[in-house]
């Protein structure tokens, strides 16, 4: 067994004992400062020490080992991930990162290198326990907001108390934010929690960026009715209208290469005899180039107010939401890209993420760099959540050389 | 002022004096087995009594009265329709039929007919109090089912307790039904419940028969997933699968001349950002020809399972309802559009009922011919149910004539 093999056994060896602390036995649920967030650091700052890192906790609860250089010429290399997870969730997401980076550390325990590398294990980004997302992350990269120790969870807990049981002092999250000047670049692995590595069957996958995503509530009116007495050509059926629109929205998208999902579709007055007069819509949009997300959104919402006017329905739309599109660099795309090459042989795939990571919220103050694993099905958010060892091999090899490639 | 003017405005006076018997004052609601259902038929048989009828109620508490021929050489006709109404109902459905036709008798006080005339008020169609329907007309027709006397109402009050409290003897339900021999033809005007009248600008209409109904239930399952990372070429999006089958039912039902409607859909699972893996409709379809309903249905069903194979989906569907389609008589329907076409100076207009009506059910005993008067903009069981009183005296013209025309 060669040291890459025996690693990758221990990081699904691993991720099956970060697994075990959970709210429940039955289900793998570990939120932002609970008693299973702190056990989780404690046996991740466990095997940080095994392998040789200096250890902190920091102003939020975010978990950081640390491969001191002797000799650091360089700002510090940050790698990282998050721990906490969405309710019944699978092993992988965010915690494969944060072991991967731990495991390629210790395997590169005795190599010495011009600069820091810091593996942090980011406390929220799923935002299980307080709906706010990405708190981890936002702290490190400056981006913390004061308002969020006000926010409860569901039983009416503020953030702030929260973090003060945890032992934390919450006037002083965020107050050690990393700055830009003192970081070489931002690396994360992660599930790809999408079908499209196995769709091209390849282990891994460069992350090109990270999709801006716009979201919206559709209203479509027409007029409710008698579905025996009216005929179909004297109709305003909502639903109808909705319908064409949701073909619409698949064609647009599948011919502009972006995702578009209709997830939600509230039905009024949602009888099995009556025309639907109100048919309410979810559209979430998603594109890699901001550019493309702003131009597809106005071109889709004229195409759908105009299948409204033909069917003389009204339309109005609401903005839920939006995130920013986030492009990784194309330098650390290109590095990535030729460990890639160099470990498994085939020309590199790019792809871009459509899910939020903490990399996105790491753009403010580094360049980000994301490598993706191939994941079973694509199945995420859910205990089917399944990687194969072999891939996690692939991983490991590239993460590693990947660390040590800003030493030349 | 003409004798058909003043029979028009007191249609409209005793429309708006009837509404007044209501669970509630604010709105109008009048259930089978209530105070307010006594109190209408009270009042009912006061206007019976005034323009020279004999009146009864008969075993389930329908109101009759009837014009007596001193010499009847043929079999009875029956005018009705129903006196219950929905929830916060219009006020014209089922009750402007029986009005008219107590006016029409009124009208014809002093004309001798070879034959009696009877005028019932049906005491339940909708079904609004224990969901049976058609109680009333069931039970003249000879299809009362001992077995309903044990089905009850929100409050768990049975309908054969429901009857005895009324004041009716429950084991008699349904056996003074009437015999097709002695019935010479049954006849009902009711409001259209839709906009085709209103469309084609004529005040009535000759209904050619009332639609058979099939509800059914579909399922459509695809793969749920991650809205930002997987592919639209990847997806197997339940919902992207209900879109385009529902703009082939509308299509099929618009080529074929028959009405379809979703009036339900549930997503599941239902989140902004999770492509739906399943989604659950109802499509409700109806066509005046029995035989052409159920090839449409057999074809419509290839032609969703079709889709759905397409999509790499599974389809299923579960029959909930199902309802005959019943004819008009011909000779009927020739006979009411001959008086339509004397009072209107207009090519009569036939038109199919989609709704339901006491007559389908009076059709197990008698030849049915049916005569629809326009409503405003199509509204049903709604407060906003409206005809106009020019049109309330063609009916009651046509009425008039219809019931004087089998002594010739």
């Amino acid at each position: 067994m060669t040291n890459m093999e025996s690693g990758a056994a221990r990081v699904m060896s691993r991720a099956d004992i970060l697994a075990t602390y959970s709210e429940s036995p039955e289900h793998l649920t570990r939120a932002y400062l609970t008693p299973e967030h702190r056990n989780a650091h404690d046996q991740l700052a466990q095997w940080m020490t095994q392998a040789g890192l200096e250890t902190w906790q920091d102003s939020v609860g975010n978990q950081w080992g640390r491969k001191v250089s002797s000799n650091p010429t360089m700002p510090t290399l940050l790698l990282g991930s998050h721990s906490d997870t969405v309710a019944n969730a699978g092993k992988y997401d965010g915690n494969l990162g944060v072991i991967l980076g731990l495991e390629a550390l210790a395997l590169l325990k005795d190599v010495e290198l011009p600069y820091h590398v810091d593996v942090v294990a980011f406390a929220d980004e799923e935002g299980t326990r307080f709906n706010t997302t990405l708190i981890g992350s936002s702290s490190v990269a400056g981006c913390f907001q004061p308002s969020w120790l006000e926010v409860e969870d569901a039983q009416g807990i503020s953030m702030g108390k929260a973090m003060h049981d945890f032992g934390l002092a919450p006037t002083l999250a965020g107050h050690d934010a990393r700055v830009a000047s003192d970081i070489l670049a931002y690396l994360e692995v992660h599930i790809e929690q999408g079908p499209v590595l196995e769709a091209k069957e390849l282990p891994v996958g460069v992350v090109t960026g990270i999709a801006g995503a716009k979201r919206y509530e559709m209203t479509v009116k027409g007029m409710a009715g008698h579905a025996g007495t009216v005929p179909i050509s004297l109709r305003q059926d909502a639903f109808c209208g909705m319908a064409q629109m949701a073909s619409e929205i698949e064609a647009y998208a599948l011919s502009h290469n972006i995702v578009a999902t209709i997830g939600k579709c509230d039905v009024l007055p949602g009888a099995v005899n009556v025309i639907p007069g109100e048919v309410r819509f979810t559209l979430d949009i998603r594109s890699l180039s901001q550019v493309q997300l702003e131009q597809c959104c106005d071109e889709l919402l004229a195409k759908l107010a105009n299948i409204a006017a033909q069917r003389n329905l009204s339309f109005s739309h609401r903005q839920l939401y939006q995130a920013q599109a986030v492009p990784c660099d194309d330098a650390l795309q290109q590095r990535w890209a030729s460990v890639v090459e160099k470990h498994t042989q085939q020309t590199p795939c790019f792809l871009p993420s459509g899910a939020g990571h903490d990399a996105m919220v790491m753009a403010n103050v580094a360049d980000i760099g994301m490598l993706f694993v191939r994941c079973d099905r694509g199945i995420s958010h859910h205990p089917a959540e399944s990687v194969m060892e072999s891939d996690v091999a692939v991983a490991l090899d590239c993460f590693t050389d990947m660390i040590q490639s800003f030493a030349n």
